[in-house]
């Protein structure tokens, strides 16, 4: 159950035996069907969430009452409402398994005393914040240039096997249109990205 | 020169006088006037900058040579291009003060050493890194939800001071529209978010 979040955490920092075993004892798997909501908005966010299997998405309601997802993760990827776990505030935000889903979650409870036990994994997670940080400083780019149908292009390329993995309308909201403007994108896929 | 620093990293873990010692030695100081560039696209990111005073901005030029701002940073908090300097790979970004400032930068060069020397930092940037991706996973949702001018106007009733001190065709362009269009919702200030 733990091997891909120990192969994971171990590809960034050394871990012995001891500090395997305070890994396992202190995270919980969660195997969730497809659809389950593990987070909605205006509950304080309890747990920080890794993908072992499956996926997971973040999304909100807006006004007119339409979702809106904003990110996704697939395995060995890290989410949650990171502002909601630090400021211990209510979150404005849902999560919710895309797929049949492996889930291991390092819960808020039992974080501190982890990371007092393994003070190690600050690294680690260092290491993961930046790295997320790093990809939304490239988005924001990808924002401010590429049209929304660049966009989308350059999100197909990037992660061919994600596109197919996901329902049409979770990435038309991800990317900002509508699930039709996504079909006819899709309708017309050989022309070159402009 | 370092007081900013020092009280900034206190504020979420305690020091030693050891540790504040080799932090000092560490870090260096950079007095920097106004408009100074201190990274270039095509070039490898060296550092970590904290603003001790001043103000700095991220941005790049697109297809048609016109900069666009993705990112402040004023008093209190890190910028660099982190993707850049995990990866170690040439940046797509350019770093420049936006005011005469006072930088103090951790270097690549020195990291890994004062990060074994002092390894409770690495909570401290744990927790830097946490906030900063936690602050893009609610701008993506403003991104979602509001109007470009409702978003000036969030923008601006969120950070006063800051809008006020920054030029205006930077605030423009970081918010994703031309300057005489700011100019036009800036002159109609009284009207209820929308």
């Amino acid at each position: 159950m733990y091997t891909a979040l120990l192969k994971h955490i171990q590809h960034y920092i050394p871990l012995n035996e001891a500090e395997e075993k305070e890994i396992t004892r202190n995270f919980k798997v969660l195997q969730l069907k497809k659809k389950t909501v593990i987070l909605e908005a205006g509950q304080t966010c309890k747990g920080n969430y890794f993908v072992a299997k499956g996926c997971l998405r973040m999304y909100f309601f807006d006004d007119k009452g339409v979702e809106q997802t904003t990110q996704f993760a697939i395995e060995n990827w890290w989410i949650s409402d990171y502002t909601s776990l630090a400021l211990k505030k209510t979150s404005e935000f849902y999560l919710q398994t895309v797929e049949d889903s492996t889930i291991i979650v390092l819960e808020t409870a039992v974080e501190d005393a982890l990371l007092e036990q393994v003070p190690k994994l600050e690294r680690y997670f260092r290491l993961m914040f930046q790295r997320a940080y790093g990809t939304s400083q490239h988005l924001a780019k990808y924002n401010h240039t590429l049209s929304r149908e660049a966009h989308y292009r350059h999100f197909n390329k990037s992660f061919p096997d994600f596109v197919q993995r996901i329902p049409q309308y979770m990435l038309a909201s991800f990317l900002g249109f509508t699930p039709e403007f996504l079909s006819k994108i899709r309708a017309k896929k050989d022309q070159p990205i402009s």
